[in-house]
């Protein structure tokens, strides 16, 4: 198959540190614009609009969305309008309508629409899930904390309304949890802890539950200090499995069962040019789900302010 | 086609109110039993709950579930596994996840699941999507207003998470316009004014969008004295429309259209009857969702606290 001509969307810190070396590093990509009203790339035609871009380079297949989050719908709705293949960056979009909306676009238009979770892609995912297939889920405890200081330095939209606090990082945890365990399963508590200068919390602790009574706990923190601890550990009728390192680390009963480098943009531009090249969709829309039922149903108290 | 022998689950107000006047007046049912850990109906043989119910019943072929919001889930779960027919109270659940979940459950076992949102069985409701279809909407003013002291007396779960505050009632307006606009639409700004005692909102103000740009501006507020304003206009490219009165008024260019006693439940339960004779499902998870984004994406803001 031939190359996917590639346009990005939003010309930021995501796409520096992370797209820009992956597609460098999967073949099949030729990065032929950006577009961004600020930013633009060393010797990629750069376009202050997506629009003019589309316009100005009616070669390109494909589009990857990466510009802050209440500006992906209308941008993602004109691309796949116009017939291209579109990535999502994570979260998909900021209200679950404009998702619903997407898919449906993207469903009329025949169109590849990719809702890009890139925690999916880390190394011990796909080993994990196949693991956990066979077993019947007993107890799963998942640990999110990071220094927010320290991996959101100066981003003060996850603090607005949108930007979702603990749940920018929490989403992954969800978004490989719901990727991982065999059965859906369902908020029963949850509080968010608020800092009172802020709208969006600082820390949460969920409570789910599955069909068949597993316990589902997670425990989301911005206020680490140290390193951070992403890990998940689910206990089964047979034996324990320990997700950690954001994925980059399995121990099945004990044993270490793989331990790899991350590299989880490579794999996600790896499964785009798969989907675009079978025509088909990929968009779950469940981690975005669990975290608006969380701001739903959960119990919100106020803690101290945030000063950074 | 046969009656249809239904069980109800879940004895309280709105059962009392306004399923068992339905049931009366619609032609097709019989009611066999219900349950409930604290109240029966005359006549009516009761159980504590609803799996023995259906044990002591074997012959229900429905159920309508009426229960606290947080308790449905299992029970409509159960009553699916077991191959009833199910009619959910709106909201069809206490979280997204949840409503998702029945929805698989009731595809795979082939029996009808109904999210009956009320309202949308207003006498004005069918004429005045039928108007709206032939038009381009311009702008929609939505103004739903009532008096929580009138109409929602000594409801302290209302305040508490999952009670969804002013959104209880404000559903039934997203409901109706979700039914009556011809285009989906998406928030843009929300903003919710949270009593320093309570979790969930007294009021909001909603700003949504639609594809092509038409806005649709939402007032939900408990604080109204006097009368209730239950009001939706339209404003489109070929005259204005007002469903007013919580659907029981509509007026086209400013001509009264039609003027009908509410009888939503009667509407509902013939809309059940219709869906289990063709074993079809209808669950259309947008009001819901449009709450769900209100709460994930709006902006929080704490008022004077509530006492009743």
């Amino acid at each position: 198959m031939s190359d996917v001509s590639l346009g990005l969307v939003g010309v930021g810190k995501i796409v520096r540190d992370q797209h820009l070396p992956a597609l460098a590093a999967t073949p099949g990509y030729r990065l032929l614009a950006s577009a961004d009203p600020h930013a633009s790339l060393p010797e990629v035609p750069a376009y202050a609009d997506m629009a003019s871009m589309l316009d100005a380079h009616p070669e390109l297949d494909a589009v990857a969305i990466c510009t802050p989050t209440h500006l992906r719908h209308a941008q993602a709705r004109l691309a796949l309008q116009r017939g291209k293949q579109v990535l999502l960056e994570k979260p998909p979009g900021a209200t679950l309508s404009e998702v619903e909306d997407l898919i449906d676009v993207a469903s009329e238009q025949g169109v590849t629409l990719f809702a890009a979770w890139h925690s999916r892609f880390a190394p011990g995912v796909a080993r994990a899930r196949e693991w956990l297939a066979e077993r019947r889920i007993e107890r799963v405890e998942i640990v999110w904390k990071e220094d927010v200081r320290v991996w959101h330095p100066g981003q003060a939209w996850i603090w607005q309304p949108g930007g979702m606090g603990v749940f920018d990082p929490g989403i992954n945890a969800l978004s490989i949890a719901t990727a991982i365990l065999p059965q859906a399963f369902f908020l029963r508590q949850a509080r968010l802890l608020v800092p009172s200068n802020c709208q969006t919390p600082i820390a949460a602790e969920l409570s789910f539950a599955d069909p068949d009574g597993a316990t589902i706990e997670a425990d989301f923190d911005f206020r680490q200090s140290g390193p951070p601890t992403w890990d998940i550990h689910v206990e089964t009728d047979a034996g324990r499995l320990s997700l950690t390192q954001g994925g980059c680390r399995l121990s099945l009963d004990g044993q270490l069962s793989l331990e790899a480098e991350e590299r989880e943009y490579a794999g996600l531009y790896a499964r785009f040019a798969e989907l675009v090249a079978s025509g088909r969709r990929e968009v779950d829309v469940a981690p975005l789900r669990h975290v608006a039922d969380a701001f739903l149903y959960g119990q919100r108290d106020v803690t101290d302010a945030f000063i950074e």
